[in-house]
């Protein structure tokens, strides 16, 4: 069972990633490897310098590098200021993502007002309902649903066993992985007499063009007003975006973080797995908060945020975890030494 | 795409949610809004006392509020004791859900021997096992598994993509949102010479009426006993509920948090989100946790709860995080200071 | 609706399990259930000393337990070192899972090349892509997604609304609960002129056999290389498990953990709930991680590892939660105390 295989010449591939070549330009090459791994037909890169032993030993037919690091190569080069951005583009050129093919399958259930161009994908046992616009390319994977009025626009993929609520919108260039979940009602409920009352989650969830959206992630519809994804953002496995959430462009959240309701987080911030940002805050342009950190004020400055504690074996920790529930008490006491120390200091000056 | 309309008289919602009129009880109004964006034909609320200031300029038909606000409000009020209740019933009449059509969709599987009257609605390529009950109103969406002998009450729904595993009961009124899983295995292991032997899961999921369950949500059925969910519990998206856990009524959990196995969580809990909740523990009723807490010992009086430390700029949390490690030292050395000092005051009182 | 009954005798019963019998070899047993429920048809197992209490007074026909109980057992005992793991095999025998019947439901979209004995049980809504190689045995639930060229070894099976993306490889004996998703693409992107630039994921997930995995959990497959999880090993909901990572045989990890890429874990580690394990960390063989630590180095040595601090009430939390924020600046004062006692003390001396 082969993936498609491509295979063009190092001057080739090299102008297409914008990087300049030192070699063998007529050289062919049909993949991309790691430094160890590569044979002489593929292509490797080196952008983080950990890995700069290994350049010498490597038996790849072309690596990605910076001019830095080009005297180093045993083979023909390819030089550019961002590797690792230069490697995306060259694996996406030799190793293309598989594209389903155009068309409804007869196993779907499309609403016949859809609008659907000929280029779209429609995997089997996925539901189109009612209004639903489609852009160009679109492709929607296996046993997906797509609830009444929602747009996806040209290019955009949802792979097998998404749901997407009624009137989500996403843009242009958006990946969503499975099992993930878009447009459901938000966690709003009125108190009464002890008991919750449903809140009608009224508003949609609005997402930008080229967002990428990791599986079983869940993405609440607006309360009243929308949810909005800003353009660029990218968001991992499992993650909890709540009701009236709006996220700057170019955002970026790793695996298992929870934003609560409202929360509205800036542009090219870089919220690192397992957060938790409490409701209502406003996050700054430029925040990195970093692994299961607890966000409870709002974070007005640039910078890199964080809480918790560091691991330790377990019969240490337990010895400063009780110290914890006593810190308050070791600060007065510290306070009360430090008076003492000071009165007797100045009783011995009067002496 | 339009949404159902409805239009009604002030005096008709204001009777229908049980509030106070004050004001044009023949004004027509069709849909609510906030304080800020309502149109004259629009109601909104005013709940939170921080929102007060908006309440001057706004265009609203008509505000929902307390008779405390109603000296401010501009125009028709509709007055209550709570305000934000009798909000959730106006959206509710004025914005209802849409409710899927009635009959099963010829491109589900439903087995022969499944009870289902005509008011309920299955949609495309869902499944339902033999010997599954539904009642008055069920609405089960499109892809959703529901398995072997499953109940579920009159007008509960499943969204679309939800799996029942067998043997899940849900009461009256119950929703569930995508991608939830409910009745899977739970995580019981024997060890064995190093390895893991599955423990067979033999108990199930008992979901009691008016529960409302989030997207990508696990309740896993119970190890010899059940799982059991109260009436009235609200569950956000993201939460894992171990085999064997009870929940009492109308308790509220928060998106991402874990219950461990055989925990006992009382009546009106409010559990925020990302907490964890050791196995075997017991909560009492009223029992507040805050967000990302971590519960390891039963908790038996009612009241607010927390660990974990408050976030910083990641320089000024390194220092004081490596001094967490030294606590229980620092809390000894501190302890021998007073120790001298007190020496040394006796010393002084001999003198 | 009646689950399948077995009945078997005692005598049996112990020759499966491999106990040994005291007590009536001709009693016919059907069930499993605690000490306290059991009735004389049932066999109930005492693995914890906690329960011993409950054993006189049980109405079990049989109980599982150790050399050790066996004087207090008042009726017919299964004597065995390890009840617990007796347990798992007595209740796998006396109420046995449901097997799905053999065939590919009509429903199932199943692709012309799929190898797949008349073992396989394919249920309905599935889809079953190009090149896809079933063992013996296999089970696919409703609503499944077995991306192109993915294998799965004999005898495992996937409940209802798992996705597999190409090229997946699941082992013998392996069970994937609902809403799982294997094989979505790693969360690799280079960032390029404040963009990120998707990074091509051209690895796989390997999974050994016997691997046990819950509901809504994603492993994310590998970015050049691949993600393995190694023979044996458990993972319970709502886990991420990002590109990369390595996990060795027989370890356990409980629910909402996430292991971030290219971290390598040892085997017969149990990894708690709610635990966070930051990128390209090594975990050591044997390693014990509780509930909602961060690993944020990697681990050299076997033993049980923490991080975090305990649950207090909210009032006196948040007194000692405000001097971690001054731990530093703390230990210094108390550092300058003791330096200011040994200058008293050295000065005191040259009196």
């Amino acid at each position: 069972l082969a993936k498609r295989l491509v295979r063009i010449t190092l001057a080739d591939l090299a102008s297409r990633i914008g990087a300049r070549l030192e070699g063998d330009g007529d050289l062919q090459v049909s993949g991309v490897a790691t430094l160890e791994q590569a044979g002489p037909e593929q292509v490797a890169f080196l952008a983080n310098p950990r890995y700069r032993s290994r350049l010498a030993a490597t038996r790849a037919g072309a690596v990605i590098l910076t001019d830095e690091d080009l005297a180093q190569a045993p083979g023909s080069a390819l030089i550019t200021g961002n590797p690792y951005a230069a490697y995306a583009r060259a694996a996406e050129i030799l190793s293309p993502e598989e594209q389903p093919e155009p068309g409804a399958d007869t196993g779907a259930w499309v609403a016949a007002d859809v609008t659907a161009p000929q280029s779209v994908s429609i995997g089997p046992g996925s539901v189109i309902e009612s209004g639903v616009s489609l852009g160009e390319g679109v492709s929607v994977g296996a046993g997906c649903f797509v609830g009444r009025g929602c747009t996806l626009g040209e290019g955009s993929r949802l792979w097998p066993n998404v749901s997407l609520y009624p009137e989500t919108r996403l843009g242009r260039g958006c990946r969503v992985n499975s099992g993930t979940v878009i447009g459901s009602p938000g966690f709003g409920f009125a108190e009464e007499d002890g008991r919750w009352l449903r809140v009608p989650q009224l508003g949609r969830v609005l997402i930008g063009d080229n967002v990428d959206i990791g599986a079983n992630t869940c993405i609440d519809r607006g309360a009243i007003g929308d949810t909005v994804i800003g353009d660029g953002v990218i968001l991992d496995n499992l993650i909890q975006i709540a009701h009236n959430v709006v996220i700057g462009e170019n955002t970026a959240i790793a695996g298992c973080t929870a934003v609560a309701g409202s929360v509205c987080i800036g542009r090219r911030c870089r919220i690192a797995g397992g957060v938790g940002i409490a409701g209502h805050l406003s996050i700054a342009d430029d925040v990195v908060v970093t692994a299961m950190s607890l966000v409870t004020k709002s974070i007005t400055q640039p910078g890199t945020y964080s809480s918790g504690t560091p691991l330790q074996a377990n019969r240490q920790w337990r010895k400063n975890s009780i110290r914890f529930q006593q810190l308050d008490q070791i600060a007065r006491r510290l306070a009360e030494l430090e008076q003492a120390a000071v009165r007797q200091s100045e009783s011995g000056d009067d002496v």
